[in-house]
């Protein structure tokens, strides 16, 4: 279903690439920024390959800079956090006065550096991917599993916002492309919630070198996860957000139940790419501090992740 | 020179095999138990390379099982922490009704388990190897650096005791075999305080699979390091043992001045041998609860190395 509204995509890595894909693929306008695989994806379009159905598109517009992106109503900044800093600079060029950024990342706190880049009319949509995906060539995006997202209006320091029409439009837009949506009235309350997963499996799997299976199968990884779970309920309830008291133990007993599962952050570390530790573990502490919870466990952990995120950038 | 101390060695690796060469070099009577090697030990006798100068012990008395065994005056034991219970429920055949048990590891709490196994004539001496060396080959014990030990008499729950006699011959001998002995009046004291520097460096090395160089040198580990060390000075406060307050910085600062140390457990990592993670940072842990210390960052440590050890053992 073709919406009216115009999409530019920053990143097409797994995350963009496949939402990206979508909602060409119902006819919406979409502007991919895709720094090395933009003549590629121009030449050959994209394919995704997913357990719902492969699908291509053909033709696309991708871009190797930002100079040639148009202005869009809605700019879906789906890199990894560790690129932040370069695109918060740039992205108020390529979106509309009146538009949208849906920021679609891991971790906490993003969000307010976004805020600084952008004119109070601009507005900014917090996003949290429940996917697994992976993007496998130039051109290829491979869905393996998953797919929902959820939404939530960013307003200043992470106060509760309603949803306004220009949520109402992209949600029309991202359902009628056939992308499972939730709208949350607290964005800080979905990141939190999300961390009391993403803060154990995440930062375990890379420092383990292991998958979901492992950790939630070994008695003393699940522990761990258990108790940095509930370092990340206290700190979320000291930051205004207090979480079902039973959701440590009802995600613990999904991923029991789940296929192995590498995280994002596991496939980051195999892929040797920087990790993002920072968005994820750094921006909980940073919050925990502002508000003097103690997160011992994770402070740790955050610090094994600085030592292997520096061998992964090689110093 | 020679004593009239008779010395039984069980465990022939890096530790056993090097001190109880030393003593050997001296003439003095000395037996080992070597489960694998003992036939070639026997055959060929066994050599020391080391820095100090190489040397060469021949013959020597090695045996393969505890059943030829003679009973000894000092019983060195010198295997790892994770053979204990095995070692312990024997060791009380191969020492004379008055001699001594010495036993030479790393950790905290194994005096009270081997003193469960041992009559009340029966001496045990606790003994701390500072000590750069490996087992090279059956019958090759590689000694790099450094080589002193620390000694103490074990007496119930870890009391204060002076020396005795029989403390004051073990010194001699060991002194006359050309190692630098030290003798404390608190055992338990000299245990915390190794434990200051070997719970960060021994874990960490591991989990990170680093050399102490690279740990020391990147500020995330080095602060690290330094959060474990003040959670051991205060478990080690609460249990009675007031270390200098400049113990740890000393340390560090000392540790960055080593060239690239690979800690035992890192050795035993490499190796693909069990980790002697319970004596180490189980043992720490274990009188911290009983004092209702917190130690938060050793307590998740200690899972993720549960965790590492777990894979090295296959299961």
């Amino acid at each position: 279903m073709k919406t009216n509204l115009t999409f530019g995509v920053i990143g097409a890595g797994a995350i963009g690439g496949y939402y990206g894909a979508m909602l060409a693929r119902a006819d919406n306008e979409v502007h991919f920024l895709a720094r090395n695989d933009a003549v590629e994806m121009n030449r050959k379009g994209i394919e995704v390959l997913s357990p719902n159905g492969n699908f291509a598109v053909s033709p696309v517009s991708a871009h190797p800079t930002w100079d040639t992106m148009p202005p869009c109503d809605v700019v879906i900044v789906a890199v990894k956090s560790t690129a932040n800093d370069d695109v918060f600079a740039r992205v108020s060029k390529v979106v509309k006065p009146a538009g949208v950024v849906l920021l679609i990342q891991n971790g906490i706190g993003a969000e307010v550096s976004l805020a600084a880049h952008l004119p109070p009319s601009v507005e900014i949509i917090g996003g949290l991917a429940f996917i697994s995906a992976e993007k496998t060539g130039p051109t290829e995006f491979s869905h393996y599993d998953y797919g929902a997202v959820t939404l939530g209006v960013f307003a200043p320091d992470y106060s509760a916002a309603q949803p306004d029409s220009r949520m109402v439009a992209l949600v029309e837009a991202l359902t009628g492309a056939g992308i499972a949506t939730q709208v949350s009235d607290n964005l800080l309350e979905a990141r939190w919630q999300k961390l009391v997963w993403n803060i154990p499996f995440n930062t375990l799997s890379v420092i383990l070198d292991a998958t979901t299976a492992e950790l939630i199968g070994h008695p003393s990884t699940y522990q761990l996860a258990q108790t940095m779970m509930a370092e990340v309920m206290a700190a979320a309830a000291a930051d205004g957000c207090e979480l079902p008291a039973d959701l440590p133990v009802g995600m613990l007993t999904a991923t029991k139940a789940m296929k192995p599962y590498s995280t994002s952050m596991k496939v980051d570390f195999n892929a040797g790419r920087p990790l993002e530790f920072e968005a994820i573990a750094g921006g909980a502490l940073a919050r925990a501090r502002a508000t003097d919870t103690p997160m011992p466990t994770l402070a740790a952990i955050y610090r094994q992740l600085a030592f292997v995120d520096s061998r992964i950038r090689g110093f």
